[in-house]
């Protein structure tokens, strides 16, 4: 199906509920609220479900929608790459789902409909066509949160998967009066004085294997509870590794409550970070992915994702 | 005179000298490039001065340019805010500058002609409409430079300054082939070893004051040696102190060789950078600003840009 297919088949439906992956980004929410508002404003009810809560971090995007109470009689994914990232929706919802919209290559059917576009450098430019072939006018709630997705999952406009149409996107959103400069910066840079303390720390654990190739950063639960922080103050880390000159993989390890490690690994030079992540029942996108580690120990988690690292670029013939 | 009467003036000219401003950055030598590359491709001789080296770090702007060795019949500035700053050049080139094309709301006027656009984001956005008057088809080399103005005097399309017509620019120069992520991995996020470890040292020394509304990182030559680093490797430290949250003014203090220091400052909620920079005899745009303080002690440089800072924010009713 097209996407102009895809809406008409949208049109003639109502109480709606849109749905993203756990662990939300500004790309899963933006695209929610951005499908969320312009559904409402054609008339339709919709509700929204994801399995982690609203953060204070995010809490702008939603202040332009209600989200409506609802018996669903459709339901939209949004940005959700395989069923698994429904987290604990999983139950709830797998065999029920009605359309995936998503743009991750990795994408595993689940739905009654999948449309993947894997050349879309973020789920909202999707939406931002599907809102156009809805004929719906653009409002603020919706074009701020289409700017949020197309900023934070292009590393706003600096990473591979950044088009010529992530700008033109861009540009139309700042026309209709987005104020970019303090999404970006509210998303992107500020931090707190704790997040600064972590960086310090966590820029201090970073390692190096496999000839420099491979670069690491640890965080222990220890360190989180000491600097009181949460898990999201660690996003920010993902990308330092793979910054450092002559790194081919860069991996943030993070301890999570519960027990078990995970692991965000960002790619250089063509290395796949999806398919490092794979080896251990992970995916992702070919620059950036992630994966689960069930092991209790610190050293154990090293040794997991340095040998997924080590193995990938073995096979593909790079030398320690 | 509008950028058209500025084309067609250049039209009749040749055998001309492009200069930018000492300590030049990626919007610097791109415009210069890209207005080098522009004039030679109508057949005119094209030579280049700056009062400091291309540095290894901007080399690849100029691999599609031969300069030019001219006696030069006209010379023009690009993103010279004032004639201080072609450094070393200026007791040779000043009163003899037929053109200046500038961006910063800051000009002081001291060309033949001075073209100043203070609403372009960068100077490269002046260049590229100046090339799209004189009729001269885009080349790599013109693209790429353009790419590099754009997208490092807005922090990758981050900051306030950023328009709709910034991302037109971006899409139009991504169509024409320019790769972007790598000039943006390269320029923005690629770091040294010893730049992660300065990162470190220099987040360590962050200081607060003024109700921690001001935020400083100091760098003495003592710390640049012991890591073995030079200058340019300090640039990516000025923005952070405004990242943290509550900070109006972010202050990054360097010692200079020659036993002085160069504040850089960066400003939020509309907090003016160059006002507080003015009143130690420098200057900039309202969002960044620079300044050198001519003490040889640490603490008292401290202490003068604190001061400026502290005088600017209490004179605004903003109370410690």
């Amino acid at each position: 199906m097209v996407l102009k297919e895809i809406a008409e088949m949208i049109k003639s439906w109502d109480n709606i509920l849109v749905v993203c992956h756990k662990s939300p980004d500004g790309d899963a929410f933006g695209s929610s609220v951005a499908l969320i508002s312009a559904l409402q404003s054609m008339g339709k009810k919709v509700g929204f479900k994801c399995a982690d809560p609203v953060s204070k971090r995010y809490a702008f995007l939603f202040e332009g929608v209600t989200i409506d109470e609802i018996e669903p009689e459709k339901i939209i994914t949004v940005d959700v790459a395989d069923k698994k990232l429904l987290g604990s929706l999983q139950d709830e919802l797998v065999g029920k789902i009605d359309l995936a919209i998503d743009h991750h290559a990795s994408h595993e059917n689940f739905a009654k409909i999948d449309y993947v576009e894997d050349t879309s450098a973020s789920n909202a430019e999707i939406i931002y066509q599907l809102i156009k072939e809805l004929g719906v006018d653009m409002n603020m709630t919706m074009a701020t949160a289409l700017y949020t997705g197309v900023s934070t999952d292009t590393g706003c406009f600096k990473y591979q998967n950044t088009t010529p149409r992530t700008h033109k996107i861009a540009a139309e959103l700042m026309e209709l009066g987005v104020d970019a400069a303090e999404i970006n910066f509210h998303l992107l840079d500020q931090k707190s004085r704790q997040q600064v303390q972590t960086e310090i720390l966590a820029l201090s654990t970073m390692n190096y294997f496999y000839d420099d190739k491979i670069a690491m950063i640890s965080v222990t639960r220890e360190m989180i509870e000491e600097l009181g922080i949460v898990d999201e103050d660690l996003d920010m880390l993902s990308s330092r590794p793979r910054e450092i000159e002559d790194v081919l993989v860069g991996i943030t390890l993070k301890e999570k409550e519960g027990g078990y490690f995970k692991a965000s690994v960002r790619t250089n030079n063509g290395a796949n970070a999806s398919e490092i992540c794979a080896a251990l029942g992970g995916g992702g996108h070919p620059g950036a992915a992630g994966c689960e580690i069930h092991e209790s120990e610190l050293a154990r988690a090293q040794q997991a994702i340095i040998s997924a690292a080590s193995n990938y670029l073995k096979k593909h013939g790079i030398e320690a």
